[in-house]
């Protein structure tokens, strides 16, 4: 994984910087602004996604570079926390101080909230991923390296279940980020069974059972045989991005629901975008838990937990003039290039459903097959009410093509996703677009090389070039990977809507 | 969809074809053959999956070119049936006379038993899927056409959970295949609701309650503005592909088990291999339920439901000689060119799980859940074993790359797979071989085009016609999609040793 994207550099940039764009204007006092979230103890809550003061507010159409800590950096304190300031200052604590003193009820380190000026209950924001960068660690000894941290934890779904002895054991794998030029992909460096750790108020923690806890290393016996010559693919996503619920004031950080949260599906990802039904004003949109590496159903209980930098545009819909699609919407939707995914949970709305003690009854209450119930019908109702289709058409068409997964099981809330292609919709999901006019109609400039097949396109400083055909790209002078590839079609360039909307935003972040 | 192959020539040719062939020599005394099972009365059971008398005996090694009928032809008779010589067999039922008189306990038409000369309990069987063919239908209405059924039925998910009015609705959905060349597609024709069906011996079906009633069409109302614009995406694969248990006699064709069955999981598909345990002497396999399109979870019911002829090479390994990953094998395993899946389900051995009664109770005691446990537990045993992981280290990878589905939530015992990608695991599980000596090892014939950068292999009359990188080729003058592109690796063309083995076994078909 190439670390192209220096956080320190960024750091020193985190004051707001504010150009000009045509795009995405809300109303016409505002233009849209390029936000920098630096992760630190100012800027970071932990394990509460509920409602709180925001700690930057932006106009709908603006981008926030945002840095997301992973609450799993205690495991090895030299590779994920020593060196980097602001990592630094949200782990700090000793026998004097402790600067996330409030860590709970959840265990994400979540940057926000975000308020997007104008939102209201009943409107939908939409948060497009436009970049994802790994984040270095910031000890010299480790220099460029990345890392990250798989625990196979308590709340894992085999858990006691095991065939070895202990039956009930915590083992933390230690991940390295690598690349061969083509593939990014993690390597295992080492791993420890959990031993009771003692944190700096002399509380012993026999389990993995409160979050950031540093483990002290002379406790532990490292294995570094452990999963020699095998590369996880890299799949960088947000395991936890929403906006805050109306139902609570402090939340649990733990169980997604209807607002987002912690989804943990791997879909969230540079490329993709979210919708999140709105219910709190403001929206406070919450950042957080990145992951390096997860399979659908996160069964062990984590991922491949590290720490990102991610470049988010935010655009609000307001209420009244939702789109088909987003009218009512009452779960976190995706979409991408070639997708819809619909989230299902145990229970929709938990906080809702299971009253005064939801937040803790939610442990006790999930299966898949609430979850399956819930993502069925809120995939035929997402076919019916986006894509204009009978009852049973939807239904049809949910069992000849639909593909239902199991999003994960260790979440309190456990979730099924449905996943629906846009090819089989053809032009009405996927609609083709001209590439120069695409880009001509904001005002970027298209320059094309015929004989080489290439196409550059300038836009507020940034520059990308895409070769016909190719899934790969440069984007100001670094190797991206694009959502799609430029085609031919009647010896005209085109992409897709989607692309096209997307790669706009990307140019439009001011550096 | 291109309908290259004629179903009437094949039918005609169906005595068994004897050539040599260096490949799979089961012993000294046998020699790999091509055999032809067509599909009528004589060669189909209706319904019953369990021991019976074989109607082909084949060598470890033989391929077989075998006819598979949709058990849901009789939803449009005109299209499906009709002209149809092979079907008209199979179906023909009057008051008179009911060629598959014995319909039951489940509902599939399976072509065979074909028993394995040699095969005993302990072994286990692949079963290398070489190549799927849509059937035409043989009315010349509709000639060269190919149709399928999707029926929202009785026993679908949302069965009697619908929003609209009557909510107990059966509907069924004509689904006509097409291809613009470049992708496979299915288009719903029409639609109707199931209206009482009176069967030949006076029976009224209220619901569709038995296979192979001929749906009258005057009873029905034929809706054709459905889905109009929808493509769905072509998956070709068998729903029901699997060996005889040894629990019972008369096995309800429905419930998947252990010995494969009734799996539902779109992957088995042309390119995939699938390894069943043997439980019974000669394995029996069996082959039926084609499905052209189908989706995770199969939720309403049933997929696109048509008729399909495909190569399928059968081997037998020898319990002694079991492969680590074979070893003890106890559910259907699926492998293709990137993938390993194991199946998990609700009851690993639901005939022995659930006593007496389990052909009924398997349907009232199934769940998502359970399936889940199941296949968890699977999905370790098959990386610590086939992988030679450590329980911690399969855990880890459970976790961070294997993805979860919902195989189907219809079929008396649901299932869950488990998607473990090769290419994590490098060289050892795709090794890399050299195209020329791959094919030159069993006598094919490699000839270059350096400037065109093509290869063309030949081999027992067969010809397989490749150019480097592409994922397109022909086979014997047919375009044809390859499991991976020849690849340039140090000046030397490469493919994987899945491919390799896979194309020997495809070139190894007599024509």
């Amino acid at each position: 994984m190439k670390n192209r994207f220096s956080w320190k550099v960024c750091t020193a940039l985190s004051a707001l910087m504010v150009f000009g764009s045509p795009l995405y204007v809300a109303n016409a006092d505002t233009k849209p602004r390029t936000h920098y979230l630096a992760a630190n103890s100012e800027n970071v809550r932990w394990g509460n996604i509920g409602k709180g003061d925001p700690v930057l507010t932006v106009n709908s159409g603006d981008i926030v570079t945002v840095e997301a800590i992973t609450h799993h950096s205690g495991d090895d304190y030299e590779r994920m926390i020593e060196g980097d300031a602001g990592v630094e200052d949200i782990f700090h604590w000793d026998h004097v101080e402790k600067n996330e003193a409030l860590r709970g009820p959840g265990v994400h380190i979540m940057t926000g909230p975000i308020a997007v000026e104008g939102a209201e209950p009943g409107d939908v924001l939409e948060v497009k991923i436009l970049d994802m960068k790994l984040r270095p660690n910031g000890n010299e000894k480790y220099a460029g390296k990345t890392f990250g941290v798989n625990a196979a934890a308590n709340w894992g779904y085999l858990y006691g279940d095991m065939a070895e002895e202990p039956k009930k054991r915590e083992v933390v794998t230690i991940y390295e980020m690598n690349s061969d030029g083509v593939t990014d992909y993690a390597t295992a460096l080492y791993s420890f069974k959990w031993t009771p750790q003692t944190d700096p108020d002399g509380k012993v923690h026999p389990t993995i059972d409160y979050p950031g806890v540093i483990v002290d290393h002379d406790t532990v016996e490292e294995n570094f045989n452990v999963l020699k010559g095998v590369k996880v693919p890299v799949r960088l996503h947000f395991g936890t991005m929403g906006v805050a619920p109306k139902e609570a004031d402090v939340v649990d950080s733990v169980p997604p629901s209807y607002f987002g949260g912690n989804v943990d599906d791997w879909r969230v990802t540079e490329g993709a975008t979210m919708y999140y039904p709105v219910s709190v004003p403001g929206a406070l949109l919450q950042v957080g838990d990145p992951h390096a590496g997860q399979g659908d159903a996160e069964i062990n209980g984590t991922a491949i937990e590290t720490s990102v930098t991610g470049d988010i545009q935010v655009i609000l819909h307001k209420k009244a003039d939702l789109d088909k699609k987003l009218n009512n919407l009452s779960y976190p939707l995706l979409e991408n290039e070639n997708e819809w995914v619909v989230h299902g949970f145990s229970y929709a709305n938990y906080l809702a459903e299971l009253g005064e003690n939801a937040q803790k009854d939610i442990y006790n209450n999930s299966s898949i097959d609430k979850a399956m119930k819930d993502a069925a019908h809120k995939t035929k109702d997402f076919l019916m009410k986006g894509m204009d289709l009978t009852e049973d058409e939807a239904y049809s068409l949910m069992s000849v093509s639909t593909d239902f997964g199991i999003t994960q099981v260790v979440d309190g809330n456990w979730g099924v996703h449905a996943v629906i292609t846009k090819g089989q919709f053809g032009e009405a999901e996927q609609k083709t677009v001209g590439l120069r006019n695409a880009f001509d109609s904001f005002g970027a400039k298209v320059v094309w090389n015929t004989p080489k097949q290439t196409v550059t396109i300038s836009y507020n400083g940034n520059t990308l070039a895409m070769t016909i055909g190719q899934t790969t790209a440069t984007y100001n002078g670094e190797k991206i990977k694009l959502t799609a590839p430029v085609r031919l079609a009647g010896g005209k360039a085109v992409i897709s809507d989607y692309s096209a909307s997307f790669y706009q935003s990307v140019l439009s972040k001011t550096n």
